[in-house]
């Protein structure tokens, strides 16, 4: 019999307080084969050593977050810098994918900051080409447009990546950001067509959500999204990479890390694995 | 010179603490021609008398908020019943726009949420077009898709419409809802080219947002959003109808409401009205 595990990265927001060698010992000890890292992990460690540790244990790097906050009206050298680090690091650490979130609003000109994001995706992309690492653009929900993200659909993130060739930009299909989009089999079918599934990340989206919406993402089944459909449509799009659990929420950060390990197991087993 | 005014409407919503009378009353001396009710303040006064004292002070009504929740799986009927009666009080009340809040999706299965509200206006479209009500399909923003509107984009409203005649089926354009749709502009000339637009309800995107999304809607110019632009596609598209102020704010509420029809005021004579 196969692995059931053998697609399943933790990403290391879900055990927030563990360090990266905590989260990585652990990981593998779990039996998963990849890990998803964010950079202020990374940063504690040092990269050269985080990358170290990731490899002494065997796992993958399913990806780093994050690279992006690119809409800035007066600081895009800065921003386009540390995207150059984001970018380096992930080619220290084999992270084939580095995260990206637009960034949001600055002022009241949308178009403005979206026209801003397209230019530096475009000035980074020969960086990250060079380094083979993939932009992996993260259409964000649309709740976190103004502060966050200016990108809130795939079919949007699938347009901004369209000028570029689809092993330096993909997009990031996440269940909490895109659930609720009506033509979200579709751009799904899209993206897979068009060789952009950058990374499949997910987590359920809580009712009623938290005060604080960003730590509103649930653990997989206790929320209202339905695992089984949005996996079979990346499935059938030809997504054959790693399915990241990417939780922020309170309650899951107060358990235990190993216990929100064995949930997040038993969970995948029983709602994502079955339409892999 | 023209009256900067004549197409502003007071939803009762923006002023929550006043009965319909005094909501009627302020708006009339405020010089306004229109007013948006809500049918919990329309219920308290009573359908008729809620419709003699509108018209004993020579106002409009924009619209009639709200049917719709018609996306529930075994209270199908109560739900068309309540409809049948909304329907009926906006034909009373002279309301010519019933404003449809979808409903939210009460398992894990959003297509089949979906499937029912489209089945349960059809069976609303003739009650509704042999009372001269129009059905206004409200686009909640998608942060509601699970707990009250399964319509989170205009575009995914129009689908919704286009089976029915524009006389009695048509689309909500609210600013709070729909401000970063990336399909924005297109949308919204869609529903102008398609005759739909039902009404243009305003009010701004907070930032931060409240810890009740519910209640995150701003006055105009406190946000991020965009009057100017979003007006000039609204008008571009031919809508020739009422401006609904429909603002769900704490602070709002707590102010009294001469003063919030006040700033209401020039804030829309300032931010909306030069793009109209």
């Amino acid at each position: 019999m196969s692995d059931p595990y053998a697609r399943l990265s933790l990403n290391t927001m879900t055990t927030k307080s563990w360090t990266l060698r905590e989260a990585v010992e652990a990981t593998a000890a779990a039996g998963l084969p990849a890990i998803g890292l964010w950079r202020d992990r990374v940063a504690e460690a040092g990269v050269d050593d985080a990358a170290k540790i990731v490899r002494d244990h065997g796992l993958r790097v399913s990806s780093l977050c994050r690279g992006g906050f690119l809409t800035g009206l007066h600081d895009g050298d800065t921003a386009l810098a540390d995207n150059r680090r984001a970018i380096d690091e992930a080619a220290t650490l084999g992270a084939p994918e580095l995260i990206m979130v637009a960034g949001g609003v600055p002022d009241r000109d949308l178009p403005g900051a979206r026209a801003r994001l397209a230019d530096r995706i475009a000035e980074l992309v020969p960086y990250a080409a060079q380094r083979d690492v993939r932009l992996a653009l993260e259409p964000l929900h649309p709740m976190f447009c103004a502060d966050r993200a200016v990108i809130s659909t795939l079919g949007q993130a699938l347009e901004l990546a369209a000028p570029h060739p689809a092993e330096s930009v993909g997009v990031v299909v996440d269940t909490f950001h895109i659930w609720w989009d009506p033509e979200l089999a579709q751009r799904v079918a899209d993206a897979g067509a068009a060789g952009r599934i950058s990374s499949y990340q997910i987590c359920d989206w809580l009712v009623p959500m938290a005060a604080d919406p960003l730590v509103s993402r649930g653990m997989m089944g206790d929320g209202v999204i339905d695992f089984g459909a949005i996996t079979a449509m990346v499935a059938a799009a030809g997504y054959a990479g790693d399915v990241e659990v990417e939780i922020f929420n309170e309650a899951v950060w107060a358990t235990e890390g190993h216990t929100v390990l064995e949930t997040m197991k038993s969970r995948y087993r029983d709602m994502v694995l079955p339409a892999l």
